[in-house]
C-alpha cells in the first residue's frame, strides 16, 4: 500500500477501503505520512467528499488513534451532548446537570472558544478555581461520584483528529461536512458514552449557514454514531441571533445559574428543556413528553442546580459564586447602546454579536490571547422586539474602555429595524437521526 | 495577504491575481510557505484548473524564481524545442544539429528518463566522456562557438518549479494540464530562447493519452509562450508505438547518428524533418516548404552530422564513436523474440516497449539506480508490418541475462496480431499555436 495511490484514488472520487483508511490514519498519526501528503488528501476530500462507509472508517480510525475511555462503573446508558458552537450558547451548563439530576450519567468534554463563538471551558473558568483540565483518573472518579463532569479534553483522545484539525486550520479545509463530522464524532466515539445528542446550530452565527447543510451535517454524524453502535440523534437549532441575553464568559455563567433557578431567558430555557428531554429520551427514560416533564421537574425542584454545585465543587470551583452570583466581579467599564431609530428588531446578527463580545475582550484572536472573563454584553432587546428610538438595546462590559467604540460600531452593524414585525423564527428546526429527518416547521 | 485566503479562493474556483500568485511562489521558494500549504493548493488546482491569465502569472513567477539566461551574442532568434517524452524519442540528437547547421542558434536543456520514457541526457551519456552538466559560462561559450548545446539544466533555473514538481510527484498532482504546462514553460521561459517548438506526444506511451488532452496541453503551453513574447507552437505527434527501431540509450544514439547520415527508420527521420522544419519556420527562415528543404539539405550534405560532432567535441565527448558507431560497446547478452503467431502487428504498445527497455537495465526505478547504457531493444518489425509465426520480432540487449525472461514477457504483452492490416496511424496529428489548431487528419 502506498499513500500516493490512495491520493490518486481519492482525487478521482474512488472511496478508500477500510484497510487503506487505517493505513492512512495510523501512519499519519505516527509521523510516517508527512503533512504535505495529508493536506493534499484533505483538499481532495473537500472536493470529492467521502462515501458513508469510508467516512465511518475514517472516523473510527481517528477515534482509535489514542485513548478510549471506559466507564464500567456507570449505569448504562451514559449520555453525551455536543453543540457545533454558537453565540450565547451556555446550554451545557444547564443541560448536563439536569440530565445527571434525572439519574443518567453524563460526560462532557468541551472546547474553548473558536472565532466568534464562545467555548464552555472558557465560560467555566470564570468560576474562581474551577479546574477544567482533569486527569483521566480524577475525571472518572468525579463521574462515578456525581454522575457528571464537564472538562476539557481528558487523556489522549483522538490524537489523529488533533493533528488533522491543525492542518485543516491552515489549509482552508475546515468547511467540509465529512471532515467536520468525522472530527466531532471521532472524539465522541472515544469518550465512552452510549448515547450522543448533537445540537447542530444553523444561521448567521453558526458554521452551518443553511438548513440544508445543517441537516446534512446532522445526518452524517448520526449515521457515523449509529454505525458505531451509539444511539445518536441531532436537533437542528437556530443561531441567526444569539441564544439568551448574555454573551461573554462570566455573564453567561450567571445566566445559566438563573436558568437552573427556573428563570433566565425564555428561548434559552426552552432550548435547554428540549435538549435535556431528548437526552433522556435517547437514554430510554420514557416517552419524549415524559422526559420533558422529568427535565422540568429537575429544574423546578432545584435538583439540577444542586448537581451543578456538586460538579463545580468536585472540580475545585468556588461554589459560593453559584449560590450567590452577585459575587461574580463586574467589568469596570460599561457601555450602553441605544436604538438609533424606532422599529421592530428585524435582524440581530449572531456572528456580529459574537464579534462584539470578542472585541470587548471575551475571546481570543490567537491561541495565546488571555480572556477577560468579565467582558461581554447583555442584550436588552431581542430579535422581533419593538424599540423606540433612544431605548436601550444592549449593555457592554469590558476592562478596557478604549474597546467600547469599535464594539459599539460592530453591535450596531448587527442590527436592522423594520416598521412591521419580522417573521417569527423557530427555535428548533428539525430532529435528525440515522433513519429520518423530522422537520418541525415548513 | 495570507496564504489561507489564497487557498480558500482557489478551492472555490476563483482565479488569483498576479500579486497573489507572486506572493505564493516567492514565499514558497523562500520557504516561508510550507509544503503542506502548497500541496493543498496544488490539489485545488488539480480540481479547479487555472484561468489563462492566472496560469501565465503562475508560470512567469516560477520562471523568475531563479536565474534567467541571456544570449546577447547570439543572432536573433534563438530556438528551443521540448518533447513531452516518449519511447524511442531521440529527436533532439538530430533536430538540434540540423537547425544549428542552418545557422539558427539553438539551446536545449534536457532531462533524464522518467518512468517508462527515456531522457536525452541519459542517451548522451552513452557517448564516452560526454559532459551533460555544463557550468553556465561553459554552456554560453559553447553556444557562442557552435551555435548549439545540449545539456542538463544549467544554472539555477526555475527553482520554484523544481520544488513544486517534487511535491506534485508525491501528492498525486502530476496529471494536471495547467501544472504540466506551467512546469515545462517556466523552464523554457527562463532558458533565453526567442522561439519554442513543442513536441506534444499522444498515445499509450505518452503522458497524454487522448488527442483532446494533447491539444489542450499544446494550446495551453502555446498561449503561455505567446503571452511571454516567445514565438511558440506545437506539433501533436503519435506515441502509440515507439519511434524508430531503437529503444535504450546507446542504441538510440547509434540510430540518431544513422539518421544524421540520411539513413535510419523512416518514421523517425520524417518526424525529425518536420520538427526541424517547424523550428526554422518559427525562426523566420522562410516558408514551411522552404524550411523543410533547408533541413533536408543540412542532413544530406552532412553539415548537421558535423554540427553534432562539434557539439560532442565541445562537451568533452569522444567523437571517434560518432565517426565510427561500431565502437559503441555491445551488451554481453542478447535475446531474440519471435512472433508467436502469423499476422499483421496491430498493436506495439509504446509504454510496454518502454518498460521492456527499463527491465533490461536502460532506465531507473529510483533516482539512485545506475543505468546500463548498452541495454535496450531493437524492433525488427513495426506496427502494421506482416509477420510469419517464428519470424524475428525484436532483439533484446542487456548486461544481466536473468532480466531476459521478464523483459520478453513484457514485450510480448505489448504486441497484438490481426489477420487484416490495422488502420494506418498518422505520425503528426496537428499543428497548434496560441491562435489555432490545424488538424492534419480527420
Amino acid at each position: 500500500m502506498h499513500i500516493y495511490d490512495l491520493l490518486n484514488k481519492k482525487k478521482h472520487g474512488i472511496a478508500l477501503s477500510k484497510s487503506e483508511i487505517t493505513y492512512l490514519i495510523d501512519n499519519f498519526t505516527q509521523g510516517q505520512i508527512p503533512d504535505y501528503q495529508m493536506s493534499a488528501f484533505l483538499m481532495a476530500v473537500w472536493f470529492n467528499g467521502m462515501s458513508k462507509e469510508e467516512l465511518f472508517d475514517f472516523t473510527q480510525a481517528m477515534s482509535h488513534s489514542g485513548d478510549n475511555l471506559h466507564l464500567p462503573f456507570a449505569p448504562i446508558p451514559v449520555v453525551d451532548k455536543h453543540s457545533t458552537g454558537g453565540v450565547g450558547d451556555k446550554t451545557t451548563l444547564v443541560v448536563i446537570p439536569i440530565v445527571a439530576a434525572c439519574g443518567i450519567y453524563s460526560v462532557k468534554m468541551s472546547g474553548r472558544g473558536l472565532g466568534h463563538t464562545g467555548g464552555t471551558i472558557d465560560k467555566l473558568e470564570a468560576i474562581p478555581n474551577f479546574q477544567t483540565s482533569l486527569s483521566k483518573e480524577q475525571f472518572l472518579q468525579n463521574v462515578r461520584k456525581i454522575g457528571a463532569a464537564i472538562t476539557g479534553q481528558t487523556g489522549n483522545l483522538a490524537p489523529a483528529d488533533k493533528k488533522i484539525y491543525a492542518l485543516r486550520d491552515v489549509t482552508a479545509t475546515v468547511d467540509s461536512i465529512p471532515l467536520i463530522a468525522s472530527s466531532i464524532m471521532s472524539k465522541k466515539l472515544a469518550a465512552g458514552s452510549d448515547c450522543i445528542l448533537l445540537d447542530v446550530k444553523v444561521g448567521s452565527g453558526a458554521f452551518m449557514k443553511t438548513l440544508k447543510d445543517a441537516v446534512e451535517l446532522a445526518s452524517t454524524m448520526a449515521d457515523i454514531g449509529t454505525k458505531a453502535c451509539k444511539k445518536t440523534a441531532a436537533l437542528i437549532t437556530n443561531m441567526d441571533s444569539p441564544l439568551g441575553y448574555a454573551i461573554g464568559n462570566s455573564l453567561e455563567v450567571q445566566e445559566a445559574i438563573a436558568t437552573l433557578h427556573g428563570h433566565g431567558p425564555a428561548d434559552f430555557r426552552e432550548l435547554c428543556m428540549q435538549l435535556a428531554a431528548y437526552m433522556l429520551y435517547l437514554a430510554d427514560k420514557g416517552s419524549l413528553q415524559g422526559c420533558r416533564a422529568l427535565a422540568e421537574e429537575a429544574m423546578y425542584n432545584k435538583k439540577a442546580l444542586q448537581k451543578f454545585i456538586d460538579i463545580v465543587a468536585a472540580q475545585g470551583g468556588d461554589t459560593s459564586y453559584i449560590e450567590d452570583p452577585s459575587k461574580f466581579p463586574r467589568a469596570p467599564y460599561i457601555g450602553q447602546i441605544f436604538a438609533p431609530e424606532s422599529g421592530y428588531i428585524a435582524k440581530l446578527d449572531a456572528e456580529q454579536c459574537g464579534r462584539t463580545s470578542m472585541l470587548l475582550g471575551a475571546g481570543r484572536n490567537t491561541k495565546e490571547d488571555k480572556i477577560d472573563s468579565t467582558a461581554g454584553l447583555i442584550l436588552n432587546k431581542k430579535y422581533g422586539n419593538y424599540v423606540r428610538k433612544g431605548e436601550l438595546l444592549a449593555t457592554l462590559y469590558t476592562s478596557d474602555k478604549t474597546l467600547l467604540p469599535a464594539a459599539t460600531k460592530t453591535f450596531l452593524e448587527a442590527c436592522a429595524f423594520s416598521a412591521l414585525p419580522p417573521p417569527e423564527e423557530p427555535l428548533v428546526f428539525a430532529y435528525v437521526n440515522a433513519d429520518k429527518v423530522v422537520m418541525f416547521h415548513d
